[in-house]
């Protein structure tokens, strides 16, 4: 039996009932009041309200963030969704709930999470090979660690926001080709990265890996990023420790959490692994984490590519058994990225390096002009979908952003 | 005029009236109340209680955190740091004030600050040439970007931890010498870096930078750090973008937050730079902002090094400058520590691998053993100071750990 909205459009959206993404909103008439919201159709439900409207004390749910709701495990986020996906199907409910319903126009979305670490990682064999040819041209593409973990740097916290937020080109140094001295100025070389990311609900202890099987204890629900890279200033700067300014100045997210449990339909098994995983990475005995997510990337409107997260060669669960397989801890808030999502084709890598091979073939826009990095003014947006139940389909929002002149 | 204490043994130690580092701290009566503590002599004082004591009302001293104070900025940070001397100096504040002294010995001191984003650099010129010819044997030790910018990455700020934490000896893939394929295990090189760490109080807006001469306006303090690395998980993990699980299993911190102020005495030149500075960059009509603080690691009791922080190539100021170039934003509880504190002799290396070199020469312990790296049990300390005024000594504290045997 398929779920139905008493929502009229609901059904037919991709935040159906199947759906319900958290995120934190505000309206024109209470600027100062941060609360939960719950996208279904083109409405956000104000769950706290709700929850009050059908009679039941739902802490987590009137919270000012979704801190609490993180923190408290799988068994309150299964009973949340429970009771939301019941106020929103029967039909006993509708009265009391629609009058909790924000038209999505008049919400205005914020950074649904406060992120505690910020991980990025580099889990596509398409992009990590295209990037070694690029950067690294005349050597093997991929190094020799690539197929035996899961690479990944800690980025910038801080400068993550929410989509929307202008993104003001970075300066920086980076040495001109046959150039023997860096300069400083800003980036001539700005470019994306569509990536999908993961928030981590329940903390762990120090020094207590979480292994494979931690996955769903411990992730609460997955969102989109776009990790805007200063390609100019990286390739100066990475070596030896890594991307550190090319990627600080901004990282933007879309608003909506999605919760992992509505994924569960997009659940497929990762690419063949052609080195064999170490036990603490060998998901073969394990229900697979690869996710049939299909992203689209469109610049100034134009879409440009349709990247396939279900090629990733790490799985989220991969990354997060890597990460503390150390002994590392997590905290509510902890946020790792996939690393950019590339498909094998032209058509579905998820960088502007990689769709224009560093600036030799670049985009035709529907103007007549012609982009290999962004200009000032462009406007990137990043949409995803994955299968639901019963053919229904899974939105993951957008994060969109537009790039603003350098200062000075 | 040389300011004296009333308290008896302050004036000749190194937390006299001319340091007054700040920490948190609880006593075994109140375990669960954390308060602002001041260190003076062989005591802590209950700062809030003490501002009570004497009529004042003061918040930020009153707080559970440091983190408002550090948020208020330097003219708070001034008037409270003269409030603080006034107390400890004044004779007519004395029998009000040493109520509300803690010996230290009764005091457990927590970690000091929430730390926000965690960046640590690469700036002593020494260290990186020595880490140069070991990881990169053949090559050009420094990289071609070494003397144009201060080399850095971000660290994971979840697993900082007060010194006097266990430090669990970490697991992770490394790649046995001559073998083709990675295994997985704890750590057979586990190391120490001697750092000194930047407490940013203020924050700035996200896309300004804060340049060099934003430095006083947002650093709060400095403490010491032992960023502990496991050599081999890092030998194999680190190409192409950087620590990670080589380095965020802990890294532990000093409790004693010692003011900026304290350390104007120890401000020094720093050593002349052999490439000219980009104008960002360019400290050499500044103030500068080297500081002649002196570490001294101990393992198991036994002095291993004193390393020279006057010897670090690029200042404190440089890397904030740099950081923010991009228009990264800075929080209150961003962490940047210096990197490897190592001077130009085998004396006065800030890590094993260099004291070692690499294990070929093991450091003889009094009782007869070698360590190359750190064996399970293994204590470090570090401790530091600095020159104030009259001839006294600013304490930095010390930050110390235990290495506990890997888990399974």
């Amino acid at each position: 039996m398929t779920l139905r909205s008493w929502l009229a459009g609901a059904d037919d959206s991709a935040f159906s009932v199947h759906n319900l993404p958290y995120g934190i909103f505000t309206t024109a008439d209470r600027p100062g009041e941060r609360r939960i919201g719950v996208a279904i159709g083109d409405h956000v439900l104000d769950a706290g309200a709700a929850a009050r409207a059908v009679g039941v004390s739902c802490a987590v749910l009137e919270a000012p963030t979704l801190g609490p709701l993180m923190a408290a495990g799988r068994p309150t986020w299964r009973s949340v969704r429970h009771a939301l996906t019941s106020w929103l199907t029967q039909s006993g409910y509708a009265k009391a709930v629609a009058a909790r319903l924000v038209p999505r126009s008049e919400a205005t979305l914020h950074m649904p999470f406060d992120v505690a670490d910020y991980v990025d990682f580099y889990a596509s064999e398409h992009h990590a090979t295209n990037l070694g040819r690029l950067f690294r041209p005349g050597q093997e593409p991929l190094t020799p660690n690539w197929k035996h973990l899961p690479i990944g740097y800690h980025g910038r916290a801080g400068t993550i926001v929410v989509s929307g937020t202008p993104i003001v080109r970075p300066a920086g140094q980076r040495r001109p080709t046959d150039a023997a001295e860096p300069v400083f100025g800003a980036s001539h070389r700005l470019d994306i990265e569509a990536e999908v990311g993961f928030v981590v609900g329940t903390p762990s202890a120090l020094g207590t890996p979480v292994g494979l099987k931690g996955f769903t204890e411990h992730v609460f629900g997955v969102c989109l990023v776009n990790d805007w890279s200063a390609r100019d200033l990286q390739a100066w700067e990475y070596v030896p420790l890594g991307p550190f300014l090319g990627k600080s100045f901004a990282t933007s997210v879309s608003p909506w959490i999605v919760p992992l449990e509505a994924l569960e339909y997009a659940r497929t098994a990762p690419p063949p692994r052609d080195v064999e995983p170490l036990p603490y990475l060998d998901d073969r005995g394990e229900e697979p984490w690869g996710l049939d997510i299909t992203l689209e990337i469109r610049l100034n409107g134009q879409p440009v590519s349709m990247p396939p997260f279900a090629a990733m060669y790490w799985t989220a669960a991969q990354q997060l058994a890597h990460l503390t397989a150390n002994g590392a801890s997590l905290r509510t808030g902890d946020f790792f990225a996939s690393g950019t999502v590339s498909g094998p084709g032209p058509g579905s890598r998820g960088s502007l390096i990689e769709l224009t091979w560093n600036g030799q073939h670049p985009v035709k826009m529907a103007d007549g002009s012609e982009r290999t990095f962004l200009q000032d003014g462009d406007e990137v947006l990043i949409t995803a979908t994955a299968p639901g139940p019963c053919g229904s389909r899974i939105g993951l929002g957008e994060v969109i952003g537009r790039i603003s002149p350098a200062q000075d």
